[in-house]
């Protein structure tokens, strides 16, 4: 592993819909810009070039208390470290944003993976995909039980489809769901899990609770739906329901990564153990194509590579508040030395978070950061601001020396 | 049942990016327009303007032979005709375009609910959505097995989610795969269906031939996997098997309908069987949001309502050529009478068909046709052109009186 010099992400920008603005990134010192705006930063810059790359990972947009704070940005530390590890030893976008999230998914905080909530029969159900910028092939899994990492699944399913065609000219599969999903991992290597090893002692205190929550509920409605209509019935019971039913559909619900490599190839992924007391079979947006991730190289008309990677609401929401994060990646060619008569090639990568819940907690590194410390940060909607109303946004822009233009 | 009067939509325009002319309708009548040009027909208009509509059906794009012809021909037209009962009884469009897709899956002519391909262990396992353009609800099922109608448990998933939120403030699913599906179907009094009964004679038969290429193919695979790469393998046993697996890629795939209502109101719905010999729980786009259909009425800056189902490709395809079908609807206000003081309000109806494989069965009437006959019509490119490389589209225009402007 080469000894990469000590740039760090520039500045970070911070706006807020509510038009007062968020506190800024914990860790992003320097000046700070206008809302929604980006800025090069003059400190970026300075590796030699070989197997650069940047990283952006977010462990779930809804609420992170403060004394589990430490926890949150400890695992999307952590996150960023593996992804960089890779980086560093030349491996392509598509394979780093899955180590990023196999760390995130093995966490017992994060609704991925390891401790996902259970759905109403009491088992885990993941859902995952992933996108490689380069070749715009997608991979995903739905409902899968009994993986530890579903995003190796997601991951596989990628590169065996870009193998090529199966035998006798069938076109391989993307998307694999349920026992289906389960059996072709296995038959691919991938080693199965039993679910009492996914489950935590918090999922499963969550569970019970809010089973008992679900039948206090369902009397209630039972009484008064000899009376009303079922919508009507609803609508008043959720006003009743709303201080029991918190943990039930607000907890942190996806986790997610993006990814520029030295070649400047994009990625990116997404990994939930979904909503809680789901419906078994119940797929959610980290498996849908075009919903949970989107990755696309530089290319025509398009000078920008992006990778997004999204978090929230159920994805066709008529919802009266959307709860929702996003982290957004995008980089182009440029000039490392802009005001000298050197042109060394570098990319230039702006990348952001926004999100409508009342916190998300991200974390980014870039290879320029070597060993100095990763950047983490809970950002919280500022004073006063309505979950689901008001939207947080905040980002950051670095440049990374490359050796090809 | 109100009569209607005997109106009937238009003139259909063809082209085809061979720039030769594909056969025109077989049952549209009058002049022919320009390439991808459309245009008003004076014949439109007549009915009395209670429960209006249009309906647009497709029995696959792919390969109808002539002797089968007939048969195509004969599901669209009994989809058409349901779907004009429901909309003269003044049902809306999401529950119309379902009615029109059950005749389609109850062919056993179609890739679609009975008689759909098997996949590799043998199983029916179909994939279905259906959107409605007026509420933007969305209802899914991917990897259903067991369910005679699919479209059925979509189209349940929509209606229940439209009822509002589930007990204790859950969100509804719009998406659910396997096993969890079809637990959910039942339970929302969705009769199941013994899986043998949904295997025609003509599937399993397709099935066992399927596998002995398959062996074969594997056997050659095999052999010559020694001394080569998979990919270059994959190039050359595709050249070998092709005469052998025509039957395992390209057989039809996908139905299809699109739908306006009275009050202007359109829905789309896409139900496929997925293709033949795919690994189980394999989901395909039929089932994927954004893919297999899509409706919007109009709204805001939008004149136009719009509802689109597709059949085809892998989603993702990165494929040399692409074998897809897609039907096509949009309709706005207009005036019934444009030369005339009178302004009886109508709605103008927009309808495409357009194809890459070699052909493509398609079915529509208006309430306006009353008793008079259906138009179906197998669609094929025109000669020359080669599949996945050559596009055929046609389409017409109906004018359908209303009451409500």
């Amino acid at each position: 592993m080469e000894a990469a010099e000590s740039g760090r992400p520039g500045p970070a920008a911070s706006s807020s819909s509510s038009s007062s603005s968020s506190s800024p990134p914990a860790a992003a010192e320097g000046e700070k810009t206008g809302p929604a705006a980006m800025r090069r930063s003059d400190r970026d810059g300075g590796a030699d070039g070989r197997n650069v790359g940047f990283v952006l990972v977010h462990a779930g947009a809804g609420y992170h208390s403060e004394s589990k704070a430490k926890e949150y940005k400890q695992v999307c530390k952590k996150a960023c470290q593996k992804a960089i590890e890779k980086l560093q030893t030349g491996a392509l976008a598509v394979d780093v944003v899955a180590a990023a999230l196999i760390e995130l998914e093995d966490s017992p905080f994060t609704n991925a993976g390891m401790g996902s909530n259970l759905n109403l029969s009491g088992d885990i159900e993941c859902d995952a995909s992933t996108m490689d910028g380069k070749s715009l092939n997608f991979g995903a899994v739905g409902a899968l039980r009994g993986i530890k990492n579903p995003i190796l699944v997601a991951n596989k399913l990628l590169s065996e489809a870009q193998k090529g065609k199966l035998s006798a000219g069938r076109i391989p599969p993307c998307f694999l769901v349920g026992e289906g999903a389960h059996k072709w991992a296995v038959d691919h290597g991938i080693v199965p899990c039993p679910p009492d090893i996914m489950t935590t002692k918090f999922s499963l205190s969550a569970f019970r609770k809010n089973r008992r929550k679900l039948e206090l509920a369902e009397k209630v409605e039972t009484e008064m739906i000899q009376t009303k209509k079922r919508r009507e019935v609803t609508e008043n019971v959720s006003v009743f329901i709303f201080t029991l039913s918190t943990n039930v559909t607000a907890s942190l619900d996806t986790v997610g990564a993006v990814v520029v490599d030295h070649e400047g190839n994009v990625a990116a992924a997404v990994s939930s153990g979904g909503l809680a007391m789901k419906h078994p079979g119940r797929v959610g947006q980290a498996a849908v194509y075009g919903c949970g991730c989107w990755a696309e190289n530089a290319g025509g008309h398009n000078v920008y590579s992006t990778a997004v990677s999204t978090s929230g609401s159920p994805f066709l929401a008529c919802e009266d508040s959307v709860l929702g994060g996003v982290i957004v990646l995008r980089c182009c060619r440029c000039s490392m030395d802009s005001e000298s008569a050197l042109n060394t090639p570098a990319l230039l990568v702006e990348f952001l978070w926004s999100h409508t819940t009342e916190s998300m907690c991200v974390g980014y590194m870039s290879t320029q950061d070597g060993k100095a410390k990763v950047n983490t940060h809970i950002s919280r909607l500022p004073p006063g601001a309505v979950a689901g109303q008001s939207l947080a946004i905040e980002g950051g822009v670095c440049r990374l020396r490359t050796s090809v233009n």
